[in-house]
């Protein structure tokens, strides 16, 4: 966990911009131009789309924040155009030097288990292929971390973990959704000694990240621990203290910068705050975002008007920028002022 | 559910072939035809020579079983032409008349399932594009159902049940997997009530399932039981009467026909059994199996041997697809013995 760690302190800000794009978050001469530029398809259209979305906010937040979150399930709605986009987004969020946090939430068997951990690295080795491919491996999905959900137990989640230890990567577990219905489950008593089901799961985190602690006291198995519940985020803090948190639900879903600072150790470390529509929607609370209603304009624009609807779209994009980076230091100041008054 | 049960009827086999390509299950040749074909690229190498293997296993078995269920993580291994791979493998199966219930164990927040739920139901829509793509919606993945991760509760299910009603197709909650460490949670006992949390999950499959009962009183709500847990299988099936089974497990990792039998209703309807490397992998137990060793050649060949390659990949493949449908048909008989007997 050192990488997000250190890219924590070079920006002084422990919160990670959530990717998640989608066409009532995108203003209407970008979802136009898209459209213009892809009139064979709805879903290469609104890859079209997501793309220039994202590297408009990717470009505006680089120097903001450390982290972004892209949730693949935006992307494969738009099946293999969207999963296209999603790596070409990691990809580019890296060059940027941004730590890539993939919420993919993944789980299976531990032989699947360890295909899926190609996440983190590489395509499967064919032992009679040692030449010809050229030396360095390919990577195609361009994640430093994934999250992934405990419901199969160890041999679900240990292939990632020893693939993370061997390419300088983590994983998040899923141990408290920020999702209402998440108690039916979650906090559920187990009949052995007074631990919910979500505290057995805190337990296997932390002892499935021995092992891999790192130089800030941090091993490379993080927890997601809504904010949404802060009376247990305290608590889980306790009971992990080598896991590093993600803490989803700040903002839209819910929870404040006084509820997520409980999930901090003493040090003001020990926790990363996410928010997506908070952020990359920030550009639709701005005066000036009626002038990119899709009522605005005669809708869908013909083919005609392509140059006039791609100015707008140009405009639109530094609006979505603007807003998102002012968001983004507004959300970092936030936390920051809960944090010195806790 | 329907669709399926009777798709199980026409064929008289409650099975399903695993589509779960891997390097070390691919012979020799089919790889290095692909290697030969695909000189650039790793991945696309392999995502050639899964493909051409997947063709031969679907031709083989089309008229033997009902369904194929191929496992999303052996595709993503791959990248993003894994993933192109993954849904062109759907849409083949589909057009040779075979359920396609896909194994990508998604499940998130209620807002981002929805998202998933794309898996089941085309690309998102946006109001203002209601013209201009044509009236048929893309439906990119192509799978008559998929599995999904109970650990995030109702609103992570809910979604993909209601796009599942809406587009007649299935979802398979997992329940109670086959794994070994499956038993850290889902066995787990809880402080209300003698369930476990794996008998909690299929009492809320049972209630997700309500509504959707079809004209063989099972849901559109399935779960996954394992093979490896005969004694639990049965208490299962009398706790989640309108609930059908998906049962991993059988063959390789260690499940029987007698183990399995107890998973199916009085009528010898009620589930499905899965077997992915007693299938895709029985060529490699034939006699003839050693002329397509890696060994067997010298290793990697030249692209100047590239006609005896493909000549020796097309002979492999229908070695795999021969195997494929004897052990296909193996499977179907064992399980009829084991029903007729139980």
């Amino acid at each position: 966990m050192d990488k997000l760690i250190e890219a924590i302190e070079r920006t002084g800000n422990p919160s990670v911009v959530g990717l998640d794009p989608k066409p009532a978050l995108i203003p209407a001469p970008v979802l136009d131009a898209a459209r213009a530029d892809n009139p064979e398809s709805r879903s290469l259209a609104l890859a079209a789309a997501y793309r220039a979305f994202n590297k408009a906010v990717v470009d505006a937040v680089t120097d903001i924040v450390p982290a972004v979150k892209p949730q693949i399930a935006m992307y494969e709605a738009l099946g293999p155009a969207g999963v296209q986009l999603y790596c070409d987004t990691c990809a580019y969020a890296a060059s940027r030097g941004l730590y890539v946090l993939g919420d993919v939430k993944r789980g299976d068997i531990g032989s699947t288990a360890a295909q899926y951990a190609a996440h983190l690295g590489g395509v499967p080795d064919v032992p009679e292929w040692d030449d010809g491919f050229g030396s360095a491996p390919e990577d195609p999905w361009h994640e430093d971390a994934i999250t992934v959900n405990p419901y199969l137990g160890s041999d679900g989640i240990l292939p990632f973990v020893d693939v993370a230890q061997a390419a300088d990567k983590d994983v998040f577990v899923l141990v408290r959704t920020s999702n209402p219905s998440s108690s039916q489950l979650q906090t559920v008593a187990t009949a052995a000694g007074d631990a919910t089901v979500g505290e057995l799961v805190a337990q296997l985190a932390e002892e499935w990240g021995k092992g891999t602690i790192g130089s800030h006291g941090y091993s490379r198995v993080g927890a997601v621990v809504g904010a949404t519940h802060p009376e247990e985020g305290a608590a889980l803090r306790r009971l992990m203290p080598h896991t590093f948190f993600l803490v989803p639900g700040y903002g839209a879903q819910g929870g404040t910068a006084a509820d997520v600072a409980h999930m901090f150790d003493e040090h003001g470390s020990g926790a990363i705050v996410n928010s997506s529509r908070g952020i990359i929607a920030a550009w639709k609370k701005d005066p000036q975002a009626s002038r990119f209603d899709a009522d605005a304009f005669e809708s869908p624009r013909s083919m005609a008007q392509s140059e006039a609807i791609h100015d707008d779209a140009a405009e639109a994009l530094d609006l979505v920028g603007t807003a998102a980076a002012r968001a983004a230091q507004a959300m970092r100041d936030d936390i920051a002022s809960a944090l010195a008054n806790r």
